[in-house]
């Protein structure tokens, strides 16, 4: 019967503790995307692509097919967004979070940029990956 | 000496075991896909949707937001392509295939709809995990 007791209380225990990891992990990505919004909004592109993982195997896919890497897709924010008009204010809403795996997260979420050139809006996908102990992008689907 | 072959024979072993996975892992997903292009070809949506996780946790995003549900998923597709007419022949593009995690990979890819009542293309982004010994997509972003 102790025994028993003991097995209970072990499943509770794991149960609650795989939960509060869940709920740490995604308080975490929510985290990483509001700082993305704040540095966006200051027209701050390399603070906003601390959010991406920083590798050659970082994959962005838009209207333009598939960019490869961190750094060629820093360079083509830096040329669609080349002034704080061009950034504007940007606003996520973030429709779902799902995990994937142990270390891994999808969202399903809205970009809203307020800009005086023109709003832009559009939905994307993303999958945060936890890579030496930091959530980053490690692919992203926008249009 | 012979404990440093015996290690570095290990590590071979090892990582070409890993390798021959990942390939055998995309293979598998790839037939899944090609299955999906001949069954919605034949307008077979429910064929088709066998590619898909059946389950209340499967996520579809699209232009109206976020379905959720196999069932409501294939509601869906039927009522947006009603006859062999509106979903015409299916073929897709695999731009990319990249392992997420152990059991998870994210595909991007395109979709081109051959119709009579006017071809449709677009882009997607697709999560496949291994549920149950069988690939399935768990969630889709298409536009």
């Amino acid at each position: 019967m102790r025994k028993l007791l003991f097995i209970f209380a072990s499943i509770l225990i794991l149960s609650s503790c795989t939960k509060t990891t869940e709920e740490q992990d995604k308080k975490a990505i929510l985290e990483v995307l509001d700082f993305q919004q704040k540095a966006w909004s200051k027209h701050d592109l390399v603070g906003f692509m601390q959010g991406y993982w920083k590798s050659d195997s970082l994959k962005f896919y838009g209207s333009n097919g598939v960019t490869y890497g961190w750094d060629k897709t820093l360079a083509n924010y830096k040329k669609g967004y080349p002034t704080p008009d061009h950034s504007g204010e940007l606003k996520f809403k973030i429709n779902d979070i799902s995990r994937i795996e142990k270390a891994s997260y999808y969202i399903m979420g809205e970009y809203h940029l307020t800009r005086k050139v023109g709003d832009a809006n559009g939905i994307f996908m993303i999958i945060f990956k936890k890579i030496d102990g930091e959530w980053k992008i490690v692919a992203d689907t926008s249009s």
